[in-house]
């Protein structure tokens, strides 16, 4: 059979098709009145999406471009600093803030489990910022940020998530809960291809910066608010990969009948509904979820039967049926897979990604026993229940 | 008449039709056989394009990213650099140093000038790094290079060029001039949107890095070495823009039949060819250039009649002709005018852009004199030279 290339990968996701045209179209110079419309447009809606009123900037890099940015503009070489870690990205904040010089409390939990707030609780004292992810992407792990924020509410220390994956597959109340810096990425939830970062940026964080003394340029946020609140940017745009932005966010504007948040909800139920289905076909398989206690909507990650060597399903997903599934990362290489299901993602993926984890098994996995269909019609009855339909005949 | 969006503008830069294809079709995970070929391959390529047996790595960034990298790799605070700077893009080095907390040698002269090099000579005294531009993009002027080269021979200073709108338009022996740094950007002679940096590494910049302590991650230029040997990168690429960047290669490649090198000295050639046709254009009008000493094959800047903004001409260019031409910046806004002519840019281009810089002119400046034509005729008698015709009849 034909075998059409998929992502199924927390990133790069699946491109929205409108979007892939409008960067194809993309034949523009950014100091124009053609390129400040749409700048400011999408700007104007990455609020909306992001569900707050501070300022939102975008810049010309991958995610890690603005986890930094939250580092060097935030902090000054000594301070203390709260960083938690449950996996690959957690341990981007440890090492960032390593490189710029902080004294680092580290709060560290196995790969695939979340935090106890007690812990977290006792660390506070003197923090100037704490650093965590909202989702774990390398483990599928989902943190309880709205906990935390609570814990952090009267303190001196600045809230900053790295919600990479977690944008457009959970809920944030950035404003009310306090959260100082949420970070966002292109190639996740908003499906186009990686190479723009965003960030919404607190009243207090902005102040935080007047006396806060790393070395910064490139990711000199206050330089970029002075320019990007008259639609240009300190230094040349990635104009292309805007205009796709600005593709992504009107496509979940008319996900949500013309409302941009309700759009955005619309893109998180559709994740979490996605993620649901996933779960249980892997389940209904004898599969054992990595991260059960605290599933990300963004991406699940599901272990491989003992004995079985991931590597040898994401080899198979691959040749087989041309579908990208991430292997672990780190330490969890060849011990797990990763399906993801954030951004542009429907029915059809759901049940065909679980179709084909049903062949990869029959064949990596000949020893693990399992009803043909029995994934496929878990994915099924969760659809089903969505729209009360009866589930069995 | 209809109006074609056309840029002549030094970046973004015309966008090679393939390209914006291979861009738009790049719906792929980066930890894939598939990207890494792809990957490889225009690392590769990169190093022919450039001219250098040293490292080349690519960014997720604008070329002001790798001008940063090229500083916080390279230096210490307290460090002495020697900075020249003849416009926007040199000051921004000289930002970058002081961000950085160098001590900044700075050797500055007038916009449109170049520099002296017996005052580059007297100042090299201790330096760890000399940065200056190839061409500076702010004025139109071409740097003398392989001049400053010769005085750095045999000194502990790097050299660092920044060749954003250098490459792909002026010859450099990166090697035996011993260019430590190269950096170019995507949306300049490689045709395709901004978005990605490039450069090259020499030997002793990448020991200089071992005990060079400035806090860097995101362009921690040894971290991404590490990747880019593999076809990895340290943090998520702009896949999409890399596809373009490989198949821009591939044009320039096919227009050297099957040789990059010769395809890269073609497009050399081109950008000459097409500065020679613009001057000619321009001053046949009776407008001055703004660096007629040593004038840049990436892009003119032209001054306004006496008494004209330059604005309005940019503007009558826009409204009129929906051509992007550029304003001065800094200090040049409104004195004068710039064309660029790099990357994809033909005869059409050349002779269109002058004819409706006669018509501008007409609208504009009334009371300049000059003969309907004349501009026009001037570039055909350039390119009619290039092939020895008869430049009259």
């Amino acid at each position: 059979m034909l075998r059409k290339t998929r992502l199924f990968t927390p990133g790069p996701t699946p491109l929205l098709p409108a979007a892939q045209n409008a960067i194809a179209a993309a034949d523009m110079h950014h100091r124009t009145a053609e390129f400040r419309e749409i700048f400011t447009r999408t700007l104007s809606d990455l609020k909306t999406f992001i569900g707050t009123k501070n300022d939102v900037l975008i810049l010309a890099s991958s995610g890690s471009g603005a986890m930094e940015a939250a580092v060097s503009n935030l902090t000054s070489p000594g301070e203390k600093v709260v960083v938690l870690t449950a996996g690959k990205f957690g341990e981007r904040w440890r090492d960032l803030a390593k490189a710029f010089n902080c004294q680092i409390e580290l709060i560290e939990v196995p790969y695939g489990q979340t935090f106890d707030l007690g812990t977290i609780k006792s660390k506070l004292d003197g923090a100037r910022v704490l650093y965590m992810q909202a989702t774990e992407t390398s483990t599928g792990a989902r943190h309880d940020v709205k906990a935390i924020a609570a814990l952090l509410k009267g303190t001196d220390a600045l809230f900053v998530v790295d919600a990479i994956t977690g944008l457009g597959t959970t809920h944030f109340e950035v404003d009310d809960w306090g959260i100082d810096i949420l970070i966002g990425g292109s190639q996740k939830a908003v499906m186009i291809p990686p190479g723009l970062a965003y960030l919404s940026v607190s009243e207090r964080a902005w102040q935080r910066m007047e006396t806060a003394k790393q070395p910064r340029y490139y990711f000199d946020l206050r330089k970029e608010r002075k320019s990007q609140t008259k639609g240009e940017s300190a230094f040349t745009p990635a104009t292309a990969l805007i205009a796709g932005l600005a593709a992504s966010l009107d496509y979940i504007r008319r996900a949500g009948n013309g409302n941009l948040a309700d759009g955005r909800d619309a893109l998180i139920h559709n994740a979490e509904t996605s993620a649901a289905m996933v779960r249980a076909g892997a389940q209904a398989l004898g599969l054992k979820l990595f991260a059960p206690t605290c599933p990300a909507a963004a991406v699940t990650a599901i272990l491989a039967p003992a004995g079985v060597d991931s590597s040898a399903m994401v080899k198979e997903f691959r040749e087989r049926f041309a579908m990208v599934v991430a292997n672990g990362q780190g330490e969890m290489k060849g011990k797990l897979f990763r399906i993801a299901h954030l951004g542009y993602y429907d029915y059809l993926d759901a049940i065909g990604v679980i179709g084909a984890l049903e062949h990869v098994l029959l064949k990596v996995a000949p020893s693990h026993k399992f009803e043909l269909g029995a994934g496929v019609r878990a994915v099924q009855e969760v659809f089903a229940g969505q729209f009360a339909e009866a589930a069995s005949v």
